[in-house]
């Protein structure tokens, strides 16, 4: 285990929180609230613990698959522990248990919150929440190799484990140009859709933190009632960019490169939307006499079923109040998640295309013993590895399920709530049903269930494995 | 597809289903209630269908994988389309839909039952749901087996079929001795146990009824309130009958050859007992309030255990009410099941053996990329083919499972409900919870989310392959 270079990456880390703790502080400026200045003071702790922390150069540049999972996972970890700091001390936060939880659930996009009374907190808590979704949607790593050649030749080991999805593709040959060409397409989305929502009368803050929040499936609102009260028009808008965020980033890439004829070749893409129509249209038929006319039905139903496979966790309603097959529908959602190579989480379309894949192979392997067929996508054969990890993901993400519901289970809330907590947090979604249903919050959990949700949140994000790897003694086994 | 061999095969099972008939006819003559004649015309019938479907002999005797599989799953199926039929037309369940449920829930050991009065039940009836435990807890094709040699060299591919568990040894060389061993020894064990509750005091039509329950893991009692109103030696000697019923019948097999050191080098078995102790122990804590003694405490704690993790289903103790904590464990223990090679249901400590191990491997990988190791167990390595079909059948499972949640909430049940019937059925336990619950029963469902629930019960006892393969076109070809 190289931990030289781990401190050199955790402290390069630092220092970037540091300059993104800035922008908060901006915000208190402007608004002349006091508590910005906790912000700046926790940049200024980031930054010169960073700089210590990188002051002697590591020996050894270079990083193996391991100590890529494990300096990405410690990272996430380490940008929490500081996050948190500035929201607790301003007052916003008052328990710092509490305000990590809801660090990490921002970084991990998740979501999630405590806070019962949203509209309470300062304006640089509420930017600074939005604007951990933006930096965790796309990857605090790949933001750091779009700027700077940090890291020699260990960058791919850090990209592979930050980013989610099983199908981390190069789209171009440099580890480099690729965080940049994503960094760009992240940066257009952004802001066309604040542009967009500040157009159709959404004020100047709302813009920028939704805008935040749905591109990088986060969720984090400035409302209390999440998006209920903001006009038709402006809903409609967060759908559809929720829908885009949750779309593989190739799709952007090849529109690019004038190559649009090809994302319908893309089977992840075709079957996220098939599931969101038929999602949404089932939905419909089940709600219909909650609400006054079809638009305002559709509206409501494709607007919660895109927060939902995306893990953004936005709500115009009160979803917890719909029939039981409609809730039922967004929790299987849940699971299902966004497309591989998006900022969304869950387990991905993808993946559950390759397991149905799957199991029809395996079960068509009885009927004729001796074929030898391999699982394609896309018009390309899966390598068996792909297979492998799909499966071995499954696996864990179940035993980690239900032990997390174990686990919270002390606390005696439902089995609902329980169930649908671990969900909405393993799958960085937000809010679940019931006692966490979307006009609830977090905030009546155990300490010590908090810490598992914050375990499954960067469980999630992070796509389990370097987050698990953590657990094993063999990691921290010197060579 | 040889479709005159699976007719062939069929017709023999009906044929011992008119024999299987025949005995709660008899009980009928001995309690004098008329409703015994409707299993005796049944019985005929049964027979009459089974000569004529047998009357020519296939021309070709061979049976391939895929054979064995369609005709174990068309037999359980048409053994309870036949076996429903005398509960219906005797009047004691109007409804065939709800006498087929009834049936389905008996031969695939689950227990979960659609009676609001069983106490209302006449005793051919009574005797016929319990004695269908009886028949399906160890599987129709190994009784047939044990006792004739009927299917020339096709005997192997069916037993596979129907035996639970990924570890179906051959105890000895010839599969019939096998039958014969594993018949003898479950005879054993009922014997055994139905003259020790005769002898502690409980009346000779329970004794056997209940008998029939424990040892095929299935859980129909004979009175309102399950087990509830039995003396507490009753209810230990069923504890510990559970648990030995869920042991891999490896065991049984060791001590009777003199090899009773070696079963402690079943991994499976330690486990499975390790967990029996941990979850009743951490239950005593958790409902110690609840009941006067320590006795008490532990009895109904080691009994709902013991009924949950073995999948019988039996109950003490209305665990409805019981605290979150001791609820999600039982649901949890749910999953897990029995050992393999156990007449139990449920995924099988096995598996979660095999997949912990697996977890494990995958994430050694990440660390030592270069290692090579195999997955032991019992000290030896797992085959590659038994972890391939592990995952999948994981895969399977999961789809199915949030399937069937999704297709029985149209009835608008709580999640927990859903969730909890889908569990109880799909792990062929019984009880869930909430309006599934020790003290409720799945009446209220519709037609549809009943014929669902028929399907995973089925497919949960015949180890999702031989059901999931009627579902493919391809199936169903001629060659």
């Amino acid at each position: 285990m190289n931990y030289s270079m781990i401190r050199f990456i955790l402290g390069n880390v630092l220092k970037f929180e540091g300059a993104f703790l800035l922008l908060p502080a901006i915000v208190g400026l402007i608004y002349g609230e006091p508590s910005g200045w906790h912000f700046f003071v926790t940049a200024l702790v980031c930054a010169g613990v960073g700089f210590a922390m990188t002051a002697k150069k590591p020996t050894e540049m270079m990083l193996y698959t391991r100590e890529g999972f494990v300096s990405v996972a410690l990272s996430w970890l380490v940008m929490s522990v500081f996050g948190a700091i500035p929201m607790t001390t301003c007052g916003d936060i008052p328990f710092y248990i509490d305000s990590l939880f809801e660090t990490i659930s921002g970084f991990t996009t998740t979501g999630a919150s405590i806070c019962p009374d949203v509209e309470a907190l300062t304006h640089p808590t509420l930017f600074w929440r939005s604007f951990t979704h933006w930096i965790g949607g796309m990857g605090v790593f790949v933001f750091i190799m779009a700027i700077l050649p940090m890291l020699g030749g260990s960058n791919m080991n850090l990209m592979k484990a930050e980013s989610p999805g099983p199908s981390v593709s190069k789209l171009v040959p440099h580890v480099k140009d690729t965080a940049k060409l994503l960094y760009g397409m992240y940066l257009g989305l952004t802001i066309i859709e604040a542009l967009l929502l500040f157009f159709f009368g959404m004020p100047v803050f709302d813009s920028i933190t939704l805008t935040f929040g749905t591109v990088g499936t986060g969720g984090f609102g400035v409302l209390g009632d999440s998006l209920a009260s903001y006009s038709p028009a402006l809903q409609w808008i967060v759908t559809v960019f929720m829908i885009l965020s949750g779309v593989n980033y190739t799709v952007y890439f090849l529109l690019l490169v004038r190559r649009g004829k090809d994302i319908f070749k893309i089977e992840e893409v075709r079957w996220y939307l098939l599931l969101i129509l038929l999602a949404a249209g089932l939905i419909t038929i089940n709600v219909r006499g909650f609400y006054d006319t079809l638009e305002e039905t559709l509206r409501h139903a494709f607007f919660q079923v895109a927060s939902i496979i995306t893990t953004t966790g936005y709500a115009t309603t009160d979803f917890d109040l719909w029939p039981e097959m409609s809730k039922t529908i967004l929790v299987l959602l849940m699971f299902v998640g966004a497309c591989a190579g998006s900022t969304g989480g869950g387990m991905k379309v993808s993946r559950f295309v390759i397991l149905f894949k799957t199991i029809r192979k395996e079960l068509s392997l009885i009927i004729h013993p001796r074929e030898i067929k391999k699982i394609r996508m896309d018009n390309r054969a899966v390598e068996h590895e792909v297979v492998r990890s799909t499966n071995v993901y499954l696996a864990i993400y179940f035993v980690l399920l239900l032990l997390s519901v174990l686990l919270i289970s002390v606390d005696e809330f439902s089995f609902t709530t329980n169930f649908t907590a671990v969900a909405a947090t393993l799958n960085n979604i937000g809010p679940g049903l019931d006692k966490v249903g979307p006009t609830a919050n977090f905030a009546a959990f155990s300490v010590s269930s908090k810490l598992v949700l914050m375990f499954d949140m960067l469980a999630g994000r992070l796509e389990l494995f370097p987050v698990m790897i953590l657990l094993l003694p063999d990691t921290w086994k010197r060579d």
